[in-house]
């Protein structure tokens, strides 16, 4: 059974050192997580995840859900109780307003309480996850009278929510849908269809399960402009707010798949279910998302957690498994061989997975605390950087941090050999489980698309040259250190390789988009490496301020210096063949006849 | 249920254009081959695979092998009349001896014919694979009575055979190896101990099944200089050669894997099994290496074969999935949304992985020519050159073909969105499936150690630098070609990349041979681009020469063309990244202590 441990020490130094929190201090409950409190609610976390979900993860992929005849579906065996411990510790409400029974404590904490969660056992993460797809929809779209019944239960973990927006015939293109939402003659709607791929569709954890489904009422224009937003709870909510009769919405099948097999993936069939309409009709797309940027973030940092605790199981082997001896000469004379982690190969291996992993922390807290001030602050300019900030990062990480999380899962079976691809260590689980992050919320190809066909351009480029900006302020006041040089020459090389390649998006895809689409992929992988490799020399500059004063960890200030470096000689390098890639345009791809496929 | 077609097409094109198989003429087993027998061989062989092969593998998936009580074990419904009719078929001996009951023909149609099945069922292709490893290790190293005995029973597909080596303890590092052998007195040994991960270990395919065992023999030294390589059958053999008693071998479990599942990987328990040894006593490593290397190019062909069928099912998919517009206008307007081909990016994963799935096919049967002649010229320089080149090909061909293949699966998967994650499709089965060929038969690091550290230096590095020349002289025979420019580009840059990374081994690596480990992974990726940049090249040649003449497919050699170009274009940029990352050294990872990570 694959074991983890939550990278506690590790937040505290990135909250306290690399993006010193208290700076924050203006803004709505930062001041009230204190650095005693954070410490506090980290290490509850740690134990909820690492004692509670943890033993349940592995378990729960043999034994997937089960649909019950009367449409029912049973979590695995061990799920209620763990679900209950997680809302009873107020973890689904963390950051949520506390007039709405919500702890308001910063979005941040909850973006780190996530990747513990998700590290233990994402499909168990992913049930309370999917209600703060329905929260943020409702809060920002929702009636009072909506917010009113839903919100506190959705908060208080009583009810889950769910996102329903794929049908078979459709997932990106959601013009394409069909379901359809008929005037019941009151404020309601009754709601028809069938929605696919719906994640915790149907469970027993929650009472109740409140569906935010996209419909086209009758009557309504063709295409994206005539989808609306509806609330559908699977049990009607009485005046009183007492759960009355079922609603006409039943989970059809679960579906299937490769991994995450204890999170139900529901066909969600909708025969007249009563609705109602959440913000205004025909502007659905737009109220959705709200919840796919909150939704986005979270399978960020899923394919971080994942990546995480592959990292941690392999690390735990290479150091326990003998086999072979160092090229060097044999490290350990007394015993029958060296542990692998002698071997260059296998270190190599590690390295680069936990090269990522630390740097995509930082750029996970970094992106949680734009996300704070441009949802918390009270200056404009303020609000409007962040939001800039958040809006062009968030494909960035979705894409870069799913694709690499899933490639470490990988990398990480690999250091187990042959032990790696049975199912006894868990190593090939967290592979199939990763694998979904790269898919749903948005197939990365598709974050691709968003980050260089709209978050580039958007408001004359404001975003990027401020991204930029930010990173060349950073080079610029620190390159007179000595010390620090080492970490900014390879972010140079790759801030400069980013610049270009914007600049030839600007002369070559303006009239022709396919050059574009054509080099979006590597864009997104490359600007990733620049927004990890900028985490990585803040990080650098954090440690070797530690060091010599002596009030910290030297030892662990040296390990993040070695991780800079190897981040820097062995994964930024490959910024240049982003570039040479993307400069070739799209004249090639597009010259072959779709039937010479 | 995914399809499949057997690239038969494409294969005549390379053995009729770009390596004229006329050529080895000379060969014994050649001069038979005419391309009408070829042509003929090759379409029943995808016939077989595509109807009878491939209808048996997603059910095979689900299925998986059962074990009963007594220990035997079950395949999946259907397998064994597949397997009856595979060696009804000669398959199994297609390029075996003639004497010995096989056909003779070359390898080269061999090792084809393996990527069909493997494509279309490699659960099951596994099965008559596994006894070609025997087969070479008994033909090389056994006793003319062991020949006599097995080997025909072995080609006629009567009897299977397996590898077994690796124990619980030890994989890579066979010296820590504890299976024992004790002299019975007569020429036989009893054989005791635990052998894990041996795949086809038992079923119920087969009459027989012939073990090869590593073992020690009582009283041999420790370490790899005392193990030697015992042949013990599952049924004792009667001296007129008929069957007998059941011997002391049987399958104490079966593991649960990742995929794969229609083939049964064992554990197999010797409890004092009946064994005779083959080859010398303590030389059994020897021995296994010519399993190995026959079994390592057949991996190499399954990243190849899973990465083929991956493609073209998402092909498939993105011609006929209706999604979006292209980013250039609508391409189809009557119908209500375009085909994803139209995108650049699905463009983008379909391409990248066919310009490495036609290179790689090319590599194969460039190598297996190789290996051709190594077996059957009568040349002895003809075949130290081949055997050389085989030699320092075998790792790359297993590490890359496998390491990419596994990559195009998950790419290919991609193109199917949410529908590539759930089972109904089949695409998250050739992902799962994919992954252990990275694996088994030496994990890929270590097949990058085996270039660099031991096939490199080989005789005074003779076979790289025959390597290297071969590719020089294609290039400067070619430079005068204006039209076949873009194609040399591309390799001369990648290969100017390789020979400075080989240079810097020979300055850095052998006063410090952990430079060569941190390197090596690398090193063999570059060498794989390299080769299969050559192989385009070569390819391009080929078209290029056909197209005037006419007497092709023109938009066929077009689309080869374009796939060339998308090669260096997009793929061979990597080679300088490569380079970077191996001229960094190993300083940075080795610096981490052990119990840092």
């Amino acid at each position: 059974m694959p074991s983890y441990k939550a990278p506690v020490e590790e937040i505290l130094f990135l909250l306290s050192d690399v993006f010193p929190i208290q700076r924050y201090n203006n803004l709505p409950g930062f001041a009230e997580a204190t650095p005693d409190l954070i410490e506090a609610i980290l290490s509850e976390a740690a134990k909820l995840c690492e004692e509670t979900l943890l033993p349940l993860n592995q378990p729960g992929d043999r034994t997937g859900c089960i649909r019950n005849k009367d449409g029912s579906v049973a979590t695995p065996r061990g799920f209620k109780e763990a679900y209950r411990a997680f809302v009873a510790g107020g973890w689904v409400g963390l950051s949520a307003d506390p007039n709405l029974g919500g702890q308001g404590l910063p979005y941040t904490l909850a973006a780190i309480v996530n990747e513990f969660a998700s590290s233990a056992n994402m499909a168990f993460a992913m049930y309370p996850g999917l209600s703060q797809g329905a929260l943020a929809a409702l809060l920002t779209h929702g009636t009072d009278a909506q917010k009113k019944i839903f919100v506190p239960k959705l908060i208080s973990g009583d009810w889950s929510g769910t996102m329903n927006l794929t049908e078979s015939h459709c997932g990106t293109d959601l013009g394409l849908l069909k379901a359809k939402a008929v005037p019941n003659g009151d404020a309601s709607y009754a709601v028809f269809g069938e929605k696919i791929f719906i994640s915790a569709g149907e469970h027993d954890l929650a009472e109740n399960i409140i569906h935010l489904v996209l419909a086209r009422i009758e009557g309504a224009p063709a295409g994206v402009k005539g989808i609306s937003l509806f609330v559908v709870p699977k049990i009607l909510i009485e005046a009183d707010g007492s759960l009355g009769a079922a609603n006409k919405v039943t989970c059809g099948s679960l579906e299937h798949k490769m991994g995450i097999h204890a999170n139900a993936t529901c066909v969600m069939n909708y025969d007249g279910a009563k609705g109602w309409l959440v913000g205004e009709p025909n502007r659905g797309l737009n109220a959705m998302f709200v919840m796919m940027n909150e939704a986005r973030l979270g399978v960020a940092i899923q394919g971080l957690a994942v990546s995480e605790v592959a990292y941690q199981n392999a690390a735990a082997y290479a150091k326990e498994r003998l086999q072979g001896r160092s090229l060097a000469g044999p490290k350990y004379p007394e015993k029958p061989a060296d542990p692998i982690i002698v071997h260059p190969d296998v270190r190599r291996n590690l390295m680069t997975i936990r090269a990522f992993n630390e740097a995509a922390r930082a750029l996970v807290i970094w992106t949680a605390l734009k996300s704070d001030i441009a949802h918390r602050s009270a200056d404009k300019s303020e609000v409007q950087a962040a939001a800039d900030c958040l809006g062009l990062l968030t494909p960035v990480l979705k894409g870069v941090l799913t694709d690499i999380g899933f490639d470490n899962t990988v990398k990480a079976q690999q250091v187990l050999g042959g032990h790696g691809y049975i199912e006894e260590w868990g190593m090939e689980q967290f592979v199939r489980d990763a694998r979904i992050a790269m898919i749903y919320e948005g197939a990365n190809g598709i974050q691709a698309l968003d980050l260089v066909g709209r978050k580039l351009a958007k408001d004359g480029g404001r975003a990027v040259i401020a991204f930029f900006g930010e990173v060349k302020s950073f080079i610029k006041d620190n390159e007179g250190d000595a010390a620090l040089a080492p970490y900014l020459t390879g972010l140079k090389q790759g801030l400069a390789h980013l610049e270009q390649a914007t600049l030839w998006f600007m002369q070559n895809a303006i009239a022709k988009p396919d050059n574009a689409g054509a080099g979006s992929y590597d864009y997104m992988h490359l600007f990733g490496l620049v927004a990890l490799g900028f985490m990585w020399a803040q990080i650098a500059k954090a440690a070797l301020a530690i060091k010599p004063a002596g009030n910290g960890d030297a030892a662990a200030m040296d390990a993040k210096l070695l991780l800079a470096k190897y981040f820097m000689e062995r994964i930024m390098p490959e910024s240049g063949a982003h570039l040479a890639r993307i400069s070739t345009g799209a004249a090639t791809m597009m010259a072959l006849e779709a039937e010479q496929f």
